[in-house]
């Protein structure tokens, strides 16, 4: 059995039932969520991710700068960690590279991977290079708790596995962009407007939402998770873990101006489907949830955004819906991505 | 310019240039070392190293077995923690598979990985899987130091940078075993017998010296790095961070028993430059060392072997001298594994 044939998820469910767990105490969390969780000190947790990019698969370096590619390769690792709820710290990047590349070119590539440390207060600060045939960028990131607080003495986090029947289901932003973004680069289109750079700059220079995870997990929420495959697939993953269903409102998922402006048709299968747009998802009561809009607006960030509410299970397995203005079923075209299920060389979807 | 013409070391060089430190507080160890450190608490230490094993460079399917390469991807990172004087905790493995594997060999692939987890006893707690042209396994592994002790307050770590003239440098165990197997392997020799087998053992499944590395630090010693690059290459990098010059007696060197009586004229040359034996070298007074062989013998583990000394740096580069019996300069034919600077599909120097 090949892993095309079985797929990313279940591959990663086969290879974490090998493994054991014979190692040290204090492990909170293990795979299947945004980021691994431990706690070195009573009062502190530590997680830590980390995430590999494949050039033709992930990036073409005929479209993708360098810059661009070192900011994204570490992005996507802060947003697990915002994911968490936890601020990110300490970052490490194994690099697998062919000989021909120029220095300059990996050193525009540590710049981007510079600038996303930078904006988001974290370090890099160590790695591996090694020869390749291929560039591939494995990137870890170290994150960092807030202190425990309260009776429970439990560092607080955001977990894949806190949904509860009756929580509503929220958003931190706008959704659509980078899968609008990453169309305009595919059809090289003109990107020198203002609103397809919008697009384009989401899909290449994403910006995770950190402060808005740790105001998450200030303000009482507990579940949460980055949109990355798509927010079905994403949102599914919660349920998966919770055990729960989830119902979400199409005409309430906040489509980016931009997208919506330029692919009028499609705006919304990018909303439920696209993926890469690295804003989170969350879920809690509706008290916990107005607190932590407060907040952000307090911080001038942009307040959270209620499209769905979460249920009890009702099938075999865990659901996501998407009901129409009319109560009807939505259908999103593309359920999100999953890797071995797409073609290596186009990135589209194998029949 | 492109990085072959360079090298892995400038290439490491010139990336870290990029860096700056605009992060977290509380870092200790930024690139060089064997692992990064940072301090959660004012009392412990966390470290971290990465290393990428790409398929056809570090590894060939048709000659290395899936449960090997799962034990040796790990068992690497097992080693740079060791050279920190640390035990090694949690582990985050980035796959990038191409999608014709079988599920089959990526579950032995995790069971030599949770083999070497157990027998070192850290644990793999989350990772990454993409689809990719060629296999590349990352491995991030995150250690603890031993508490802070004594009037300094500060948590002891093996440093690369802390070698002094005046110190002498010592060996955890024999060397070469590991090049002389995978010789045996290269040459499709019978490897049945005791002596080829271990010395294939030595290569697929290298022992880290973890509880060496602790001994170390608790016996006062504070410079260490593993033998991963070759001999006269690693202690090399000590002497570049400590700015030293270093001398080592080639008839002190230990060989590997096996690996003396396989190959009469080339051991010597592969216990200096072959690489991969993971031992520790480290340098300190003859006072720690003996402190800490003591130790060793008490736990049943090897004593520490004496093969030179730290001296002053008298050119302009810290220098690597190989003395033979008489005291002349004996000259080892490879001067270390270093990326970019081997031909990718062989494994062999370029000219």
């Amino acid at each position: 059995m090949t892993i095309s044939s079985v797929g990313e998820f279940t591959l990663i469910d086969r290879l974490a039932a090998v493994l054991k767990d014979t190692g040290p105490t204090g492990l909170l969390v293990g795979i299947g969520d945004d980021a691994a969780a431990w706690r070195p000190t009573p009062n502190t947790v530590t997680v830590a991710t980390t995430d590999a990019l494949v050039e033709g698969v992930h990036f073409d370096l005929s479209t993708t700068g360098w810059a661009d590619l070192g900011w994204k390769a570490l992005a996507e690792n802060v947003s697990d960690v915002a994911a968490m709820g936890c601020w990110p710290r300490y970052a490490l990047v194994a690099l697998a590279l062919p000989d021909r590349l120029s220095v300059r070119d990996l050193e525009d590539l540590y710049r981007g991977l510079q600038a996303c440390a930078t904006a988001f207060g974290c370090q890099a600060v160590g790695g591996d290079v090694a020869a390749s045939h291929y560039v591939t960028i494995a990137v870890t990131l170290i994150g960092e708790s807030l202190p425990a607080t309260g009776a429970d003495d439990q560092p607080p986090l955001l977990r894949r596995s806190a949904a509860r029947a009756g929580d509503v289901v929220a958003t931190t932003g706008p959704l659509g962009a980078s899968a609008a973004g990453l169309r305009l680069l595919r059809e090289a289109a003109g990107t020198e407007a203002d609103d397809a750079a919008a697009l384009v700059s989401a899909h290449l220079r994403p910006m995770p939402r950190v402060t808005a995870g740790v105001v998450l997990v200030q303000a009482g929420v507990r579940c949460a998770i980055d949109v990355s495959d798509g927010l079905v697939a994403d949102l599914g993953h919660i349920c998966e873990q919770s055990g729960v269903d989830a119902e979400i409102r199409a005409d309430r998922v906040p489509l980016h101006p931009a997208a919506r402006a330029r692919f009028p048709d499609t705006a919304l299968d990018m909303a439920l489907g696209g993926g890469e747009d690295y804003e989170l998802v969350c879920t809690g009561s509706a008290e916990a949830l107005a607190r932590a809009s407060r907040e952000l607006a307090a911080r001038g960030e942009p307040p959270l955004v209620t499209i769905g509410r979460i249920l009890p299970q009702r099938g075999a397995a865990p659901r996501v819906s998407v009901l129409g203005k009319d109560g009807d079923l939505v259908r999103p075209e593309r359920a999100g991505y999953q890797h071995f299920t797409h073609d290596v060389r186009s990135g589209w979807p194998k029949q």
